[in-house]
């Protein structure tokens, strides 16, 4: 990827990770919902991803998106992610094809498939002897208002890789959390995102040819109830990290 | 159902076709968006889905939703089909849940999945002879923002279902015409809904006992790429027309 590559919601927990672990490798464009509290080593611009003028300036010249920017709360309100998330993800599709753009990653969400979780599946399928497994194949069950928003997201970029042949890759990512997976909590150790693991997926989705995915962005954990073979197989996600191998924040288990 | 029903959109094409064949089957309440040209047998509401005040006027004391309200039109702006479409059928669904309503019909679309029909996949799709089938557990894939729409009515019915326990049926209405099918359109042929076939799937719909659905609500077409086996199955569905049965406007085969 020779143009710069548009990060949107950089200031966010996902934009973090990608930024420690991609920073050189990228020439990158940040759009921040606001100003940022250090300076940013990036070129960046601060706004809105519903201000369509800004989306316009922001899409100029790059050759990829990675498109985080929305309301990330899972109790968030419709009004908010009918806004923010789903008609904010339209005017940044909208304006890569008309920029051209050639590779879309969107961040979607285990919120999209979170109503899987029934009372009847629940704590078991958290648990490693456990084989439910999600593959992305599976029509959405969102547990929430935001989660909708989410599978909105993936049908858009349906939409606008079939209409314009954009390449999308959307993420459904899992729990992501800086240097140790989360403690005494099976469900998020099952879908843990090691930092690390979160660069190299969006990286893999910047790099790999694919024409359109939908993928779960979670380490590879022991426990598991979302298939990462699909990532493996279309992006070469190739993770290194895995909650099994922590005791609560010490790492237990020696890289192999 | 002894309660009345709520016919959102009654005034369109689909709402015409359902009180042709059942206006005395239920105790309906209309909502209109316009005025009426002539005055309606039945209960009527005139306004606006996204008139929130409104819709829990009409939704109260309802046992039963059929939602067809809409910008109806594939070629729909965005900013038309995320208020009317989006917003307005998440308006109607949070209304239907507060008020203990039990079953939502969705008017969903065969545009929810129309770039299914590629160039290579067309004309031939269209054909007796071809085998391509689509059973709506497939992801959805919209060849318009119409379609995304349509699309996204299915998951925030999914959501409501899951969230909430309101029985939702989804109905992807093909080429509804009066009458006889479209003629030299093979496409129309192959996804015709006859009048009274329109009716009886929402009767259907209204009756059934079922959790939540994805069909396809098309008459029983020689052509055909769409299957209704899931609606005869799990709402009873039991089409009596079949646009191979028409020469033109003329119909040709008798009724067996």
């Amino acid at each position: 990827m020779d143009d710069p590559v548009l990060l949107t919601g950089a200031g966010g927990r996902v934009g973090e990770a990608i930024l420690d672990g991609l920073a050189e490798e990228y020439e990158w464009r940040l759009l921040l919902h606001s100003p940022p509290d250090e300076e940013p080593d990036h070129e960046y611009m601060i706004g809105d991803v519903t201000d369509e003028a800004l989306v316009r300036a922001a899409v100029e010249g790059v050759g990829a998106i990675i498109h985080l920017a929305g309301d990330p709360r899972p109790e968030a309100s419709w009004d908010s992610v009918l806004e923010n998330n789903i008609d904010g993800t339209q005017k940044i599709y909208e304006a890569a094809v008309d920029e051209g753009v050639e590779k879309f990653v969107y961040a979607s969400s285990n919120h999209a498939v979170g109503a899987f979780e029934t009372d009847q599946r629940t704590p078991e399928m958290y648990r490693e002897d456990d084989e439910f497994l999600l593959d992305g194949t599976e029509l959405p069950r969102p547990g929430n208002l935001y989660g909708v928003s989410k599978a909105t997201g993936e049908v858009l970029g349906r939409y606008y890789h079939d209409t314009y042949g954009i390449d999308v890759c959307n993420i459904r990512i899992g729990n992501l959390t800086k240097g140790h997976p989360p403690i005494d909590y099976e469900r998020g150790q099952a879908m843990w995102l090691s930092y690390p693991d979160c660069a190299h997926i969006h990286q893999r989705a910047l790099e790999a040819d694919y024409d359109f995915e939908i993928v779960y962005g979670i380490s590879d954990n022991d426990r598991k109830y979302y298939s990462i073979k699909r990532a493996r197989e279309a992006l070469g996600y190739d993770p290194q990290d895995n909650s099994a191998h922590f005791d609560g924040e010490e790492k237990v288990v020696p890289d192999s």
